[in-house]
C-alpha cells in the first residue's frame, strides 16, 4: 500500500465505506461547535511497542477528506515503533481531523496489530527454513488490509481467495473418487499457473497426493513424529505446509523438524490491536 | 439479526461484498470436481467453550448462495455453547457449502468471539449498576455486526456513530469557548433527541459540564479517587460513564465506585474470535 | 454542507447519482455543437423571495463535473434573497455548465424551497419556547438534504431514521404489553444516548409515560384543551412534541399552550421549490 | 411500474436505498419490543382526495423486506380516491410493517401528489389538442418515479434526460453559429430517432428554426399575441411547446390558441403530497 | 468522450471497476521489484492501420491511477493511424503506468476496432445518401463506448436503448391488434419527442404502418425487388431503415436502393480489435 | 457457471448493470401496448454452427427479471451447435421476455463466438502435448464471461489478472537489477501458491531464468529456429509457453516444437459473435 495505484484501486473504496458508516449524515458534534474550516495540526502518537502497518491508509483517509491534508511522517510500514513515539504530523481542516480521526486509527490499529503479532511468531522461526503463512480467516471485507499487515510483520501469503488457489481437501478429493483424480482435474480446470495444493491426513495419502504431482502437500493435524516422517517422505518433491492450532512452543518443533511452512489462522483472526491516539490537536496560526 | 428486515437492510449487502472478496471469478476447487450439484449436509460444531453470536449471519451467507439450503439449528444468539457442541445442521447443494464455508465461519468466529469477550467482562460487573459499553473502535465496515455482537454477550452499545451521537472533547470545547457555549451550540444544532455527552478531565470541568445541563458525563482517565469525587458531585444530575483502559481488576473497582458505565474498546478490536468448524460434509442419498 | 468532509462523504454519491440520471450516456445537445472545451460564466439569479439553501451543493456539481469550475458566490445558506438578486458568478468549462445546470438547480431549488417554507412556519414560532420539527415524512434518498435544509430555514431536525432514535407507538406498547414495559424495554435495547419518546392519545396514556420514565412524550392528534392539560400535567417531567397537521391559525395556539417541540411533515413532503435559474452564460474571452 | 421487469431493473435498487438512508443499523423501537416474527395486518388509508400512483412501489417496499407480505389491493394506479377509502390490505410480519412503513408511505405520497396535481391541469386542456408535459426539473434521483406520476395523472413525458433527446437553447445556438447549423450539427451528431427541438424566442428566430428542419420549436416566454402568431406561422410544420411560468388561467388561453403541448415544472417539483395513512395494525390470529 | 463531464459521468466507474477487475488486491509482480515510485516515459504506438477511437478513456486510466500521469498526443479520435506510428508520449510513475497498461489498452483496441471496422464499411456508402447505423447488440456493460467509437468510425447510432426509442415488432403489434393501434398506443405512451419505428416484413405491413403515421419504417429481411418497390412506395412519408445480415456487396446495393439508413450489428459485435502497444517504457533521469 | 454460487457471486451483478444500460427508466414500446403481464414461450435458435457458451447466464437473464420464468434447454455450454438448432424454449410473462432478450443475447452470443473461436484453434492442437491459453487481452468488465467461454471452447486459462499470478517482463527485470534478483525478490513478495513466469527474449535469459529458479518461462516472438533451441535448453526444468501473433499455420509448427503452452489474445479480443435469436414468440393459451 506503499503505491498509489493500490490505494486507488483497491483502498479508497474501503476507506469511503468506513467513512459513510461512521457519518451517516455529519460528524454533528463537530459541525455544531465549528462552522468554518480551521488549518490544524495533531500528532500520531504510538501507544505500545509493535510493529507499524498502514499508515498509508491513516493518510489516505484524511487525503479522501480534506484537499488541504499534509503528512510529515518519521515512520513507514514494517518499522518497530515503540510506547511514546510520534509517528509523525498531520495538518490540515481541524474538522476533518476531528471526523476522521477514528476511521483512520481503526484501520491503523488492527494493522498494526497484525503486523506485530505476525512479527512475534516471526521471530521464532528466524533464521530456520520455516516460513509463517497467514489463512483465508480473515475479516469480512478487510483482507487485503489484513494480508498486508501480515507482510508487513514478516509473515508469507498464503492464496488470497478461492479464485486463486487451489486446495483440495477431503471433500474434493471424495467427490474427484481419489486423490490422483482430484489432482488431475483440477490440473485441466484451473489456469496452469495455479499450484496444486493437496491436504493430506496421513502418510498414505501424502505418498497418493506425491504420486499425483501435487505441488504443495498440507499436513494437516499430525504429531511432530508423523510429520517428521512426512517431511522425510517428501524429500523436496513438494512443498509442505502444516496448518492446526499453533502455539509458540509447537513453532519451534515445526521449524526444527524442517517443515516449508506453517499457517496460522491466528494472525489475521484474533491478534489484538496496537494502539495509537492523534493528540495535541491545536490551531496552526496563520 | 433476528429480525428479516435487518438482515436484508442492513446485512445482505456486507455478506455479497465479502463473498465477491473471496470468489474473484468461482471457486475453482469445488467447481473443478464437481461438475453438477448435489445435495449434501454438515454440522456447525463449536470448538471453544464461549457465547454464540451470528448465527442469523451465518445462515444468510448460505441462503444466498443457494435457494436449496436449509437448516437445523439447536442454538440461539446468546447462548452459551461449549466445546464440541453440534450447533447446527446446514443442507444444500455441496458445492455451495463448500465455497461459503470460509465466509459464513469468519462472521460467525468475530461476531461469537465478541459476545464471549463481553460476556466474560459483563460478569463481572454482575450484580452492580454498573454497564458495559462499546466505543467506535470496531473494525470498519464491521460495525453493525460487532455491536450487535457486543448486545449478545450483555454489553450495551455507545453512540452508532458520529451522526447520531454528541460527546464534546476537549476540541470542541475550545473551538466552542467553553464547556456551557459548547453544550448550548450542541443543543441548538443536533436533533432534540440526541443527549449531550461531555467529555471531563477533571473535577472543574465537571462542574462546568454539569451546570452547562450536559445529559452524560464522560470521566476520562480519572483515578480511583477522583471519579469517587465525580460521582459524589454529579449526584444524579447525569449518567456518569468512565472510559480508559479497563482492565479486569479496575472493572470491580469501577463498579464499586458507582459510576453508570464503563466503557471498553477492547471489546470490539481485540476480542479473540471464537473458533467454529463446519465438519462431517457429506452427500444426502436420495 | 459547509463542511468539506460533510460534502466528501455524505453528498458527492448522491449527486454523481443525480447526474447520471441526467446522462444516460453524455448531453447529446451540448456535445453536438461544442466539441471543445470553452470557459465561460453565468450568473445564478434568484426568482422568488426566500431563504437560500444548498448553494454548496450547487457549487458542488459543477467542481465534480469540472477541475476548472470556479465560483464567486455573494450569499451563504440561510441567507433571505430577493427576486432578481445574483446570488453568484459560475465560471468553468461552457459545457460543463449546460450539463450540470439543471442538476445543480435541482438540487438548489428543492432545498431552498423547503428552508423557505421552514422560515415561514418558524417565524411564526418566533418568541415563544416552542420549536419547529420536521419529520422522516422526507422525499426518498434526500433526507440529508432536505434535514439540512430544514435547519438552515430555522427549524429543528427529530431523529434522523428508524436507528437513531426510539419513538414508541401504540403497536410497539401494544407488544410489549404496556407502556412501562415497553420504555424498559427500548432503555435495555438501544443505546444508552438515546432519549426515549413515547406517543400518547390521551392523558391516563401521558401519565404511564411518564412514570415510566419517557424522555419525549409526543401528544398525538389531541385538541388544544387537552394538550393545554397534557402540558400542565407534564409539568417539566418530560419534552413535549405535538404532531398532527398543523396549520398557521394552529402553530399559535400549540406555541400559546407551551408545547416544546411541533413537528410538521409538511416542511419537507409539501413545500414547492423556489425558484432560481442559471443566466447570462457567455464566453470569456482569453 | 405495473411491468416486474420495471421494477427490478428500475425500482428495486431505489427502494432498498431508501431503506438503508431509513435504517443505518436496525429499528431500534421495533426490535426492541418485538423479538420474534409475528403476522399481522393493515390497511393503507387513503386521507385525502386525488389521484393514485405508485401503489406497485408501496407494495414492493414491503416484498423487498419481508418474504411473507402479501396484498389484497382495491384500487390501481390512476383511480381516483376519496379521503377515506382503504385501498387495500397489507399482511405480513408486524416488524417488516412498522420497519418499512414510512419509506413506503414517502414513495406513494409523492407519487401519488404528483398524479393528482397533475391530473388538476390536464382537466383543464381535456377537450383541446393541447397535451400537458413534464420537464427535467425533478427531484434528483426521484425522476423515473415522478415522470411515471405525471403519466398516471394525465400528463404526458418530455425528455427523460440530457441523453434522449434534443433541445438547442440560445448557447447551443451561439456556439455553433446560427439556428441552422445547429440544427444541422444536432443531426449529424444524435442519433436520428431523435427529434429535434429548438427554443425560440421571437417570430424570426421561430422562421429560421422551422427552415432549418426543427421538429419541435419550443415558444419561450411568449405572451398570448405572439404565440398565436407563432402557431399560425408554423402551420403544421412541426409540433409546438409552450413553456414559462404556467397558471390554470393562462392554461386555458394556451389551449384555444392551439399549441400543440405545454410544459410545467411544477408538476414535478411543486406539488404536494397526497396523504395516506398505514392504520389498524394487529395481529393476526393463527 | 472529449467533454470531461462525459469522462467522469458516464466513464470513470467504468474504468475503475475495469481496473478492479485486473487488480483484485494489487500488482503484485509490479510491486514486488518496485517498491517506490519512479517517474518513466512509454510510447503508445500503434500496431495496425486504421482509426484511432478511445484516446480520452486510454488517457484517463492512468489519470485515474497517478495523480502524476502526463501526456503528449499525436493524434485525435477520428485519425487515421499507421502501424508503427506513434500516437503518444505517457509520463507517470512507472508502476501506473504497469499496473493499468492492459485496462487503458483494452479499451482502446476495441474501441478504434470498432471504429476502423465501421471506418470500413461507411466507406462503401460514401457519396451515397444512405448512413450506416449500429444496433443495441453491443457487449454488455460496454455501450457507451461502443456506440461513441461506432460515431467516431463515420457510423451513426440508432436508438441507445429500450428506453429512448420506440421500435414496434411483430410481438407488440400482435399485442396491440394492429398496426395502426401499436402505433396509436405508443404515441400516447412514450414521450412525444421519440420518433415511432415500426418494422415490417411486406409491401402491406408497409402501407398500413405509412397510414398509422410511423416516423420510422424498417424494412426487415426484405430481398433487393421488394426493397426497392418499399422504398418507392413511402416516397419521403417516412425514413426507411434496413437491416439483416449485411455484406459489403449488398451494402452498395442498398445504396443504390435509396434506403435512408442500413443498420449492422457487425459493428459492435464482431469487429476485430485494431493493436497498439506500449513500448519503450524507461525511467526519467532528474 | 453451471454453479449456483457462481452465478450468484461473480455473475448477478453484470447482469443487473447490463440490463440497466439497455433500460434506463423502462422497456417504452412494450410498456406501451402491454399493460398486463400474459405468459408466453419463445424458441431460442442457433443461427451459425459453433460451440455453445454461456446458456446458464442467458437462463439467468431472465430469472432475475421474471419470477415465473421456465426454461427446457436441449444443449449445454460445450456442445456443438448447429444452423438451425433449437437450443431451448423459454417461458414467462412475454413483456420480460421482450424486454430481456437483447441482454441475454449479447451474453450469449459473444460467450460462444469465443468458445466457438477457440474450438477452431484448439482442434489445431489436438493430438500434441501444447495446450492453448487466453490473455488479458479481455473487454473491460467481461472477463469472467470471457475467461469461462475460452475453457468451454477448449481452450486454458492463464492468470486471471495482475494479482493472481506473477509474469517477470523486461521492466521489472531492468528494476530488480537482473533476472536471478527480480525471480527471488517476487518469491519473497507473493505468495507462495504462484508460480514465476518470466519472459524471455533470448537464449540467454533463458539460461538466466532456468537458473532463476523460474516455473515458467515465456519466450516472446520467437523465430521457429529460436524456440526449438529453447525448448531443448529448458529440457523440462520449467514450462514453456510461446506467446505472439499466432496464425493458424504458425499453431501447428509450435505444436510441433514442443512448447507447452502458446497464448493467443485474439481468443477474446477478436472473436466474432455466434449469432442466435428469440424466435416464434407467442402467447401461451391457459
Amino acid at each position: 500500500m506503499n503505491n498509489g495505484a493500490t490505494i486507488k484501486i483497491n483502498v479508497d473504496e474501503a476507506i469511503m465505506s468506513a467513512l459513510r458508516e461512521d457519518v451517516t449524515s455529519e460528524d454533528i458534534t463537530t459541525n455544531a461547535v465549528m462552522r468554518e474550516p480551521r488549518q490544524g495540526r495533531a500528532e500520531l502518537i504510538c501507544k505500545q511497542d509493535g510493529v507499524l502497518a498502514g499508515i498509508g491508509v491513516f493518510r489516505r483517509v484524511f487525503e479522501l477528506l480534506d484537499d488541504t491534508a499534509a503528512f510529515e511522517l518519521y515512520y513507514e510500514d514494517g518499522d518497530k515503533v515503540s510506547e511514546g513515539a510520534v509517528i509523525g504530523i498531520v495538518t490540515g481542516d481541524i474538522r476533518c481531523l476531528l471526523t476522521g480521526e477514528r476511521t483512520a486509527l481503526n484501520f491503523l490499529q488492527r494493522m498494526s496489530g497484525i503486523a506485530s503479532y505476525t512479527r512475534g511468531l516471526a521471530d521464532v522461526l528466524e533464521g530456520s527454513q520455516t516460513k509463517l503463512l497467514d489463512t483465508r480467516k480473515t475479516t469480512p471485507n478487510m483482507r487485503v488490509f489484513e494480508k498486508y499487515a501480515v507482510k508487513v510483520g514478516g509473515g508469507h501469503n498464503h492464496r488470497y481467495n478461492l479464485s486463486d488457489g487451489i486446495l483440495l481437501k477431503d471433500n474434493h478429493i471424495g467427490a474427484a473418487g481419489s486423490v490422483k483424480k482430484a489432482v488431475a482435474m483440477a490440473k485441466e480446470y484451473a489456469s496452469f499457473v495455479r499450484k496444486i495444493e493437496v491436504e493430506v491426513e496421513n502418510l498414505e495419502m501424502l505418498e497418493e497426493a506425491l504420486e499425483a504431482g501435487a505441488d504443495i502437500i498440507m499436513l494437516d493435524n499430525m504429531d511432530s513424529e508423523t510429520m517428521r516422517k512426512a517431511v522425510a517422505m517428501v524429500d523436496g518433491r513438494a512443498e509442505t505446509e502444516c496448518s492446526g492450532n499453533v502455539t509458540l512452543e509447537r513453532l519451534s518443533e515445526i521449524a526444527e523438524i524442517g517443515v516449508d511452512y506453517v499457517s496460522c489462522g491466528a494472525l489475521t483472526h484474533s491478534a489484538p490491536i496496537l494502539d495509537f491516539s492523534l493528540k495535541n490537536l491545536r490551531p496552526i496560526e496563520a
